[in-house]
């Protein structure tokens, strides 16, 4: 985003106090700075080649690519140095952290690639869809015989679905239920049954009740543009089985992803929140903005930075596919309930200002103030840190 | 935030099939690393002695802190290296970019000390508040001759206020005006008036009205929690004889500021969106949280990355004053039929939900995609950066 000083910048770079000595003796120290920076590309250089030594020993003996414990003794170890140094520890695990996540995203692009049961039949069903499409990918590199059932191909569905190891939904929640139904007739008993819509409820139910197998319900909490899937979150709702869906847990597990377990119930209402409520809240303030004509950019030159990261994230939603948002945020009727509630507290709210009671206003802040406790101060430092990155950066 | 991870992880550190062998090899090249990083953190304290030899030669020479064309080539030769090396250059470029920015704030450290004008009296109203408190200390620390009013200290205004060069009213919103007129007769006619309230219209004009001499309005995109202004934007929005508030702006400049120009009725309507709305949304949004008892800790666990970065900033909001928020948010009628506004087009966008009808809703959404234009693959980029930042932090 644009910055714009429209006020000078007292005594630029060509000021006339610049003499030539000390600018002679600036260039000396400047190259010194060059000759350092050189030196620590090269040992980045080298880091990188033991570490891929490492990834092969990993490789080999089959290990895992994450050793949290290690990396913390590592940064410790670091941080000890810099203090001794008289530098700033923070700075230095900074800099640490964002090396060991190059090199933990290199080893998992090595060792992600592993397949857990390869040579499995992996049956994606919506597997020209964009998630579906993601799915078969990771699948087809980590050496499953993946097959692609979309809309077109259910004439071929009995040679499709023959011998399935694991068939997994990748369709629009609405059709999810549906296609269960459809499908399940021609599984093996064995299969693992497994959707990756947003909502859990419904299709876990149509799930179990048309296959008699292993299920479980998936839900990736990213979008198809992720490159890495190094701590990228699924929940995951147990159907029947569990033992004999192990193994796709543990694929996603060795693909880097962070397994969260939780009921259909659970994960759909605080999914109302998450998602429909954000994204429905998030649409609408884009939509007032572009009817009011507010000019954005100019709005970015006279903004803190949070606000530069809330309007991020305005405009980030309306980069992607309104289709995906529509789904998520008409999916049910308690969604819409949540939606109508939410309305209803802001005009509550809103009644406040109209009445001038800022008293009123003072208490309920500090009464949710309370409530959000220590994440407040959480969210405090976790934002400050994001700030940060984010003025330094652009 | 934490991240729950309720499903092992397939082969633990401890796995038996790590033979003794495959770990003598594994230790080995671990050594290397750390011998690796040791020299990294040599160099990077080598590096730290170099920039402060290079502040000494700024210090004794008055050269500015930044050269941002120096920071560019810098970073293009860095870059370049990398490449050749087989090494990610973006990776480095964010490695360089965190070294550049430390050695940045390293350095105003020292030379944002500087006083353009050391010496010359500096008279703070409302100056035992936070932002007051915070400007006088950073006079002080420029060597000014810094004079502190308060509340009840108006007995003594005449001996405070004599030969004030530059008087600062720091005082809330609602009091700015009354302030500006009970203080002006007291001050010189030469003395720049100014104030640092996220309003601008009424209190420039209250100035403007009582002093003859010069007047400039400030307000400083940030709180009095920062304790760095490298890069902090200042809304400056000019009143009388800018010639004479100029060594005031090149203060700011000199600590760090971006100062953007702004006339008071742009800076107010902006200000509306970016303040007063924002804040009421993320107010009324983290008290609908918890009129329902949202278990915040779980939708975390539960949550993509985007929700986190976006719950952080409600959580932060409630982490501050709530006097400084209500300030903002009753400040104006014009505030108050924007917030109505707000509500009523949610509303609308609520009916179309309430009709089920995603068409519109697709519809309206590629409306505001289309406005937003190419900011928003912009914000996605950025967004997308710092959401890699915070999966990898925390």
């Amino acid at each position: 985003m644009s910055e714009q000083p429209v006020i000078p910048v007292p005594g630029s770079a060509t000021s006339p106090t610049q003499a030539p000595a000390h600018k002679a003796q600036l260039d000396q120290l400047r190259e010194r700075i060059d000759s350092i920076d050189k030196q620590l590309v090269e040992l980045l250089a080298q880091r990188r080649q033991v570490i891929q030594q490492v990834t092969e020993v990993k490789q080999q003996h089959e290990l895992p690519t994450f050793h949290p414990a290690r990396e913390e003794n590592l940064i410790s170890a670091r941080r000890a140095q810099a203090t001794q140094a008289g530098l700033d520890p923070d700075y230095v695990e900074d800099l640490f952290r964002t090396m060991l996540r190059h090199s933990r995203v290199g080893q998992l692009d090595t060792l992600g690639r592993r397949g857990v049961r390869p040579g499995a039949k992996v049956l994606v069903v919506g597997g020209r869809g964009q998630m579906g499409r993601f799915f078969a990918t990771w699948f087809r590199q980590s050496d499953y015989d993946v097959r692609v059932l979309d809309r077109d191909d259910w004439a071929n569905v009995s040679s499709l679905a023959q011998g399935a190891d694991l068939c997994m939904l990748a369709v629009p929640i609405d059709l999810t239920a549906a296609v269960a139904e459809q499908i399940a007739p021609h599984l093996p008993p064995t299969c693992v049954l497994t959707d990756i819509t947003s909502l859990k409820g419904k299709p876990l139910e149509a799930m179990l009740h048309s296959h008699p197998g292993p299920v479980v319900g998936l839900h990736p909490l990213f979008g198809p543009a992720t490159n890495t899937m190094d701590k990228q979150i699924v929940a995951v709702t147990p159907g029947r089985n569990m033992e004999q869906c192990q193994w796709v847990l543990d694929q996603l597990t060795v693909w880097g992803n962070v397994l969260v377990e939780t009921p259909a119930a659970e994960h759909d209402e605080i999914m109302g929140i998450v998602q429909a409520l954000r994204h429905f809240a998030t649409f609408a303030f884009g939509q007032f903005l572009h009817s009011r004509s507010v000019p954005i950019l100019r709005t970015l030159d006279l903004s803190s930075p949070i606000y530069r990261l809330e309007l991020a994230m305005v405009g980030r939603l309306f980069a992607q596919d309104p289709e995906l948002y529509a789904e998520i945020i008409f999916a049910t009727p308690e969604r819409l309930s949540l939606l109508k509630d939410y309305i209803q507290s802001l005009q509550q709210n809103l009644s406040l200002v109209e009445r001038g009671d800022k008293k009123e206003f003072v208490a309920r802040f500090s009464k949710v103030a309370e409530w959000f406790g220590p994440f407040s101060e959480q969210a405090m430092r976790e934002s400050t840190f994001l700030v940060d990155k984010l003025v330094h950066r652009f």
